[in-house]
Parts: structure tokens; sequence; C-alpha cells
């Protein structure tokens, strides 16, 4: 390796994703320290060459880059609170999964407590990490982002979304239910293919295929809800897709498999087929989503 | 283009669907007879070379391969009735979307009026009908599908999964079924980015990008199915997710989106979790959706 600055980097969290990202920044020659709650975490890390941190004190005094991926927002308050004081002049960035009012409130803590705050949505699972393919989405201090932008590609590519603190959670919230979706309609074809004796395996790499062919729904769908017009380039219309779709869960209900994950579509489709909406593409149920108040 | 023997083709119901495989016919240079039930459809076809049957029986009568792609299964039944005497020594294609059982019901009803059949299921919209990536699964007789192979090729790509007449409607219902729960993670994910005034086609390509790397679950869930063990390489941990999940649900509360799509997941989570498979990979909830019994 040619000898060059590398940022030194603290990591407070050493489960199945913040192992992988201290291994990531090891592996590309960060000074790296970690701690874990649980300090037997942070022996196979040590055995890579990180520096083991007693507490999270020292952890956060050892770097002035500190990131953070514990379980939920609670835990990382617990971690960090009692550390508070450690964090001027340090930039503190959030791997955490939250809420975009939880990385509001962070960032008006640590800006309270002197650190440039950074709030990260992490795109991938951990053995991506490193890797092409993974992403994650920052928003925060476009500061800190730009002072360590090159540290933080290592862990995956680098997307900046704005100042708003919140802004990457509301992102990364809205891409996980979206894969959370995706996840009901594999676990229920897989059920249903199951049923009746048929391995999972020799299913599955179809089932995969036809996803990635129908995911250009996300693209065609945006352009008809940003034009507020459902019936653009409709090539299956709300009324075929309707007649369909309640068989499909009759179908499952059949072999013994419980419909419940995908129920809720149907009441929706016949909602905006009864409202006139028939030859219509499946997007304008997004109307029916939106209820406009907190509900 | 070369002269060659093509199998002259009968095309019933110029839907969207019907229209875009007798197109992709004429375009490969096969005769082509197509009837609809309201004749008007038939006249663009007819300008690009099809000949126009003045009703089903004359559809029938001229080609010894029948393509029928109507609504649904009951007007399957209304169009070719009353034709069913010209069906002997033909083979019947049924297009149509349905259930295993409607199929198995066709390939009897078939077979009493001396007609090889094929069930088949179009994985394809209309536009990608003749072009690659589409594909249509068949099943049923081996016979009616070596036979007109190369005719139905010039559809989609065809996969045969034997001779079990349902078999293709039941692998169609587990697709599409795959599909809508990934619609409905789109519609979610787009309702919520966009509650707040972002446009959707800004985030669409990012939702794409991350369902399509995400897809790879369909395949690792599959492994996990057939070994019957939901902790086979665990990268993220059901109890992980289970903390999550709620919390995606209260952002589009709060936001004004109804969360009902994704909601029935959320109960399915924390029952395996209290189960004591925190540790074990989401897979196992399809545990939770084998009633073993119609329900
Ligand atoms: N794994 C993934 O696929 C993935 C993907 C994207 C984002 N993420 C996000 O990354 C974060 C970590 O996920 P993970 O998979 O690494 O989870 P994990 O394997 O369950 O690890 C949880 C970590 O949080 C620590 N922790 C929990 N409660 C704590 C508390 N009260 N005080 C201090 N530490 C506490 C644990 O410490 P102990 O070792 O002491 O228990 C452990 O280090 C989560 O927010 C998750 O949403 C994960
Ligand atoms: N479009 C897609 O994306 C797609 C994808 C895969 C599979 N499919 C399947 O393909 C089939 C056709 O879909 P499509 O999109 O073409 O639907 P469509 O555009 O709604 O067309 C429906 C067709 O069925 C005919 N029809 C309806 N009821 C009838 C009856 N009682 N007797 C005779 N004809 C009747 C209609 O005739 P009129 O013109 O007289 O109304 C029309 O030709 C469906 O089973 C669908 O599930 C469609």
């Amino acid at each position: 390796m040619t000898e060059q600055h590398k940022p030194a980097v603290s990591v407070l969290g050493l489960g199945a994703m913040g192992t992988a990202l201290a291994e990531a920044l090891l592996a590309a020659g960060h000074p790296t320290t970690v701690w874990n709650r649980t300090p037997a975490r942070t022996d196979p890390l040590v055995a890579k060459g990180a520096a083991r941190a007693a507490d999270v004190g020292e952890a956060v005094s050892a770097s002035r880059l500190v990131l953070v991926c514990l379980l939920d927002h609670p835990s990382v308050h617990s971690a960090l609170d009692p550390a508070a004081d450690r964090l001027r002049g340090r930039a503190l960035v959030n791997l955490t999964s939250g809420t975009p009012a939880q990385a509001e409130e962070l960032a008006t803590w640590a800006s309270c407590h002197g650190a440039d705050f950074l709030d990260g949505g992490i795109m991938a699972v951990p053995p991506m990490i490193g890797k092409p393919g993974a992403f994650v989405l920052y928003s925060g201090s476009r500061d800190a982002f730009d002072a360590y932008r090159g540290t933080l590609d290592v862990l995956a590519d680098s997307r900046y979304l704005g100042t708003e603190p919140g802004r990457a959670a509301l992102y990364d919230t809205a891409l996980l239910s979206g894969m959370y979706g995706m996840f009901m309609g594999i676990l229920h074809a897989l059920a249903l293919v199951t049923a009746d004796g048929t391995a999972a395996g020799e299913f599955a790499p179809m089932l995969r295929e036809w996803l990635d062919a129908m995911s250009g729904f996300a693209t065609s769908a945006a352009e008809q809800i940003d034009r507020a017009d459902y019936a653009l380039g409709v090539v299956s219309s709300l009324a075929m897709q309707a007649t369909g779709f309640d068989e499909f869960l009759d179908v499952a209900r059949e072999r013994g498999v419980s419909p419940e994950l995908l129920a809720p579509l149907g009441p929706l489709l016949r909602r905006r087929v009864a409202d006139g909406h028939g030859h219509e593409d499946i997007t304008g149920v997004i109307e029916l989503l939106r209820t406009g108040s907190a509900g």
C-alpha cells in the first residue's frame, strides 16, 4: 500500500453492520478504533489491527470522524450521552436506522455539543459493504460530507441528499418500505409454489427474473404520479388487473396459504374501478393512500 | 423474407395483449386470422395483413393453431362454446390468465372436443411481446408444445413446465402475486416521498436500483425454505428488522400516508420474534402463512 494520509475513524457498535463497516475501514488502511457494549465483539477486529476503546469517551476522543451504528435511536443516546462533552469539533455520522424526526433530534443534539452531524441510511446488507452495488444516503452537514467523503466511499457509494438532516432517513424508510413490499410478495409466492411440494429453489430464479423485469414500474408510475395522469401509457388496465387479483388470493387459500400479506390491495383496486378509473393504470391507487393527515 | 412454411395461427381476443400477439405473428410472417367480440378492433390488424373471421367458428376453422387471449375464464367459454365442434384435431392454446383449476377444466373440455390443449401464462406486458425479456409459461400437451414451439417463440421465450395443465397457471399466479407485493411496496414508497413535495421521478431510479439489488432475497429465502433452516446465512436478523418495521409505518402515518398496504407484515414479524426466532432471517414468516387448509 502506498504511504498516504488516511483519516482515523472510530466505530461505535459492532453488530453485523458495524463489524462490516470497521472491517472495510481496516482493509482500506484507516486507523480504526472500535467500541461495543459487549466488549468481546471487538476481539476479531483488534486481531485485524483495530484499536480497542475501553469506553465510548475513549472511542470518541480517538478520531475526528465518529461513526455510530447501533440497534436504534434510544441505543444511540444511551451510548453517546455519557460522552457528549468529547464531541466538540468532531464529525458525528449516525448510520443507525431511524426516522426523519430522530435524525433531526440527533442533529440538534450534536450541534449543541459542537459536533458536525451527518445522518446516513445504509442501503446494503453487511456482506455488500465495501463492494460495488452498496450505497449510503447522507444528509446533514455539507462540510462533514465534503471533508470525509473519501473515507465514507470506502464503505459504499456515498449519495448526499442535502442539508436537511431528516432527508436520508426519509429516503431510507421509503426504500426499505418498498423492499418490504417486495419481500411480502416473495414470501407469498414461495409459500404458494411450495404448498404442493415444489422446491422453492426451482421456482426462485424465475421469480427473481420476473421481479427484475417488472421493477420498471417504479419509473413509469413515478411519471404518471408527477403528471397526475394515471392513464399515461397504460399497458395493463386497472379493470383487467382487478379482475385477476381476487382470484390470485383464492388460489392461495385453496392451497392452504393465507393471503393476508397481499389482501389489502384488493379493496383499493375495487374502489378505484368503482370510482370510474378502470381504464387507467394501477398507479392511481396512490390517491387512496393519501389520507392527508395523521391516520 | 425467405419463402418458408410458417404455420397459420388464429388469434381470438384483440384486447391490449391479443393485439400484441397478433402483431408479433404478422411481423414474423405467419398467416394470421383474427376475431374479436367487438369487430372494430380487428381493423388495424387487417390493415397489416391479417384475415378477419366473421365469427369464432370461422376463426377456429382457419388454422390448426388457435390462440385465445380474452379477459377471463368465463369469457373463454362464452366465446369458444358455440364453436366447440370445430376444435377436433387442432391445438388450442389458452393465454387468458386464470387459476390452475380453470386450466384443468379447459384441458378436460378441450380433450372432450378432440383438441390438444396447452395453457399459457404470459409473463410480459403487451409492449414486451416479441422482444427479449418476455417469457410465457406453458403446461399441458407436450405434443402441441413440440409441434408449435417455433411459432410460440415468436411471442416470447417459451418455457414448458410439464403435462399437468394447471402448472403454468400456478406459476403465473405466484409470479404475479410476487409482482403485486413489489407494486404495493413501490406505491407506498412513492406516496411517502411525494407527501412532502419531492418529485416521484427524482426518487424512482434509486428505488428501482434498490429493488433490483434486493431481489436476490427470492434466491436466498428459497434455499432457507428448502432446507427448513431460517438461520442459514442470516445477514439481517429478524429481531433487528422487527425493531425498525413499525417505525416505518409511523413515519408514513405522520406524513399523511396510510400504511395499510404494508401493515400486515408487522404482526407476523412480532409473532416470530415472540416465538424465539429473532436470531433467524425474516424468511421464517412463511411458516405463519401456511394455514395447512382452506382458510
Ligand atoms: N444488518 C443489516 O442488514 C442492516 C442494513 C442496513 C442498516 N442496518 C442498520 O444498522 C444498525 C445496526 O444493525 P446490525 O445488523 O448491526 O444489528 P445487530 O447485529 O443486532 O447489532 C446491534 C448493535 O447495537 C448494540 N446495542 C443494542 N442496544 C444497545 C444499547 N442500549 N446500548 C449500546 N449498544 C447497543 C449491540 O451491542 P451488543 O453487541 O452489546 O448487543 C450491537 O452492537 C441498525 O440500525 C440497522 O437498522 C442494518
Ligand atoms: N395486458 C397485460 O399486461 C397482460 C399481461 C399478461 C397477461 N394478460 C392476460 O391477457 C388477457 C387479456 O388481457 P388484455 O390486457 O388484452 O385485456 P383487455 O385489453 O381488457 O381485453 C379484453 C379482451 O377480452 C374480450 N372479452 C371480454 N369479455 C368477453 C366475453 N364475454 N366474450 C368475448 N370476449 C370478451 C374483449 O373483447 P371486446 O373488445 O369486445 O371488449 C377484449 O378482446 C387477460 O387474461 C390478462 O390477464 C394481460
